[in-house]
């Protein structure tokens, strides 16, 4: 895939973004993004299982009902969640959308919403509805950079991929997505905000059936904290600009694959950016009797502290990721577990194997270390990717102001 | 309860016990432990539910059918769990366990075994068979002192309670009980070392029904960091030298009553010392379904890094509480839900309550703090114990060298 980073959500044809400030964040950082369709876009997203669902969630569950999933725009803001506040909360989210759609003259049920930052606080909708004339008037096709640093919390860079595919005929569609991440990212759903844009022409229920692959494959298999919060969303609009329709079985596999790809480049950059990560973990789980006992294990490593701190530490302490592997509720039996780090296998067939220690302690010196666990219980396999435990993590979560 | 903190195992008639330095551990530490009964012993056990089992663990397994649970002496030691570490690893509990039994001319099937430390490690077993005869040889009624302190690992303080309770005829009894945390300290089963002892006389039925629901509602109450090692055990042996005999449900009851309250006070001290903790956490989970849904979701917020981060840094981020009670898998209506810190109500009927922050703040910073979720979906309850998460988590368990 010929990936391209400087590019998002408005690389695709009919796409407008902006990003600005109204005065959420303190630090006067942008804090309000807008991504705007100029035809009408289905529309399809996956949303959080958190038993507490945020109030733009609720309200993005109600208004794709009632537009039938046409929607021309989606509203984001960072440095507070507007979840868990009650019904005030839902009004307010509801505010924030009409006014949107009045700016924009389209109906208000054609406008999703997006929250992210604290929990409980009340939302700022009067700053936000203010500001939003000025959000709309300079929507471009540029403005996706801006776009991307509004939605960020403690992310330390935005995260923004773009890309062309053809399909056989040669016709060129294209997709772009940006994300945020950083803490509170854990599988079992979307795992954080992502937007996702693109022009072809496709019916809602093949969009959705795209993204729960896409989503499954790629923001389902990482691990930051374990936590999940109670406002993550991934959304994909498709606005048919580019008049190339997904119509056969090949063609949807293709625009799936597609999809998938940038979301797992995307789902890398959060991993990469986790709170206080200062080491990139790649997990292949192999010879699993089914992806989803692969994935189930894969996560139990990866959400290991004592995993994550000694790799933190520079600790080849492979007897933690082997004990964190005991601890999945995957089926597998354990007499047949391989253990590979980097190249040097240090366990299999039920018995420790004689590893020079240098060359372990070498591997996870690296920044990015990669580990195998070949379960030798089936065909399927999986990757899942996580980060080390640090000091910052501890600093950034413990003096996170509520 | 009329806790004594200044004896453990020995305190019950008919016990003696001792612990020695076998080198082990580099620091000239006490690392071999033991504890015999003058006479033998029913013996009841809980022992990990990882995949990955150690070798002692396995050896348990294993004599406990061969002597139909008659166990006179159970060697212990820290410094290396002997686990992952293959057919030579079961060998050379064996022999460990054989010494031992030699030694106290008693059938090898009589010594039960258990280690803490390194995973993979191989155990250093000449060095513990050459101190044995000297362990064996010193073994006395004041030795419980040093077992407690033989089993340590990152353990700040050794965990010691015992206690004297008498049936409603007047006879009394003992009970006696020491424990080693810190890390890896998750329910699900055992999750630590713990040996309890009693002079009362019971069947092996009763005794281990008795441990089992004094394992459900303590050690299965409390999280450090989620994790489950592959070692984990409790032991509890009942030798009679009391003369008192477990017989009616009524006395079967005041017996695992006791045996909870001890069992629980160890918890909270495994709690009050996991690896770094600086705070300690009572979640109270009430009005739940069920006991075990109100479990699921104590642990859910036990577990949580960005809670448990909060909490270390005095913040008093009550939307995380709430957002890792929603990742929970227990069943409850999430717009009935209530959450007290202290005796401040934050959130409930599904609206965020108006609370006084320099009040939440002053809360925060105490070293205990208690929460009380209360899910109106039922009419059990559960409490569940944790700890903060802090920089000294992340020090101790990069630092810990393999």
């Amino acid at each position: 895939m010929n990936l391209n980073y400087d590019s998002s959500v408005t690389f695709p044809d009919g796409f407008l973004a902006n990003g600005i400030s109204a005065g959420i964040k303190e630090t006067g950082s942008l804090d309000v993004g807008l991504i705007m369709s100029e035809r009408p876009a289905v529309a399809a997203a996956v949303f959080t299982k958190n038993k507490f669902v945020a109030a733009p969630v609720l309200l993005c569950a109600k208004n794709l009902t009632r537009s039938k999933h046409k929607i021309r725009a989606i509203i984001a803001n960072s440095g507070c969640a507007n979840a868990l506040t009650g019904k005030i909360g839902v009004k307010f989210a509801e505010r924030v959308t009409a006014a949107v759609a009045k700016e924009l003259h389209v109906q208000k049920e054609n406008v999703l919403a997006a929250s992210t930052g604290v929990i409980g606080k009340r939302l700022p909708m009067e700053n936000i509805v203010e500001r939003i004339p000025i959000l709309v008037e300079n929507l471009n096709v540029e403005g996706d950079s801006a776009f991307s640093r509004s939605i960020l919390t403690t992310d330390k860079f935005p995260k923004r991929v773009a890309v062309e595919f053809s399909l056989s005929r040669g016709k060129k569609f294209r997709i772009g997505a940006t994300a945020k991440g950083a803490g509170m990212i854990h599988p079992n759903m979307a795992t954080m905000l992502c937007f996702a844009t693109t022009d072809v022409r496709i019916d809602k229920k093949k969009l959705q059936q795209a993204l729960n692959i896409a989503v499954s494959k790629s923001f389902n298999t990482i691990t930051v904290d374990g936590d999940t919060s109670t406002n993550d969303s991934v959304f994909l609009l498709a606005n048919g600009a580019s008049g190339i329709e997904i119509k056969s079985a090949s063609e949807q596999k293709k625009f799936e694959e597609s999809l998938t790809g940038v979301l797992v480049e995307l789902a890398m950059m959060i991993v990469r950016d986790g709170e206080g990560a200062t080491r990139f973990v790649k997990l292949n789980i192999e010879s699993a009797a089914t992806y989803e006992e692969a994935v189930k294990v894969g996560r139990a490593v990866g959400i290991s502290p004592l995993v994550k701190t000694a790799i933190f530490g520079g600790d080849p302490n492979w007897g933690r990721v082997l004990s964190a592997v005991g601890n999945s509720d995957a089926r597998f039996d354990p007499t047949k577990v391989e253990l590979r780090i980097g190249n040097i296998c240090v366990f299999r067939k039920n018995e420790p194997q004689s590893v020079d220690l240098a060359r372990m302690k070498d591997l996870f010196s690296k920044k990015e270390i990669e580990m195998t666990i070949k379960l030798n219980s089936g065909s399927d396999s999986a990757r899942v990717y996580t980060c080390d435990l640090s000091y910052d993590y501890v600093k950034i979560n413990g003096e996170y102001t509520t």
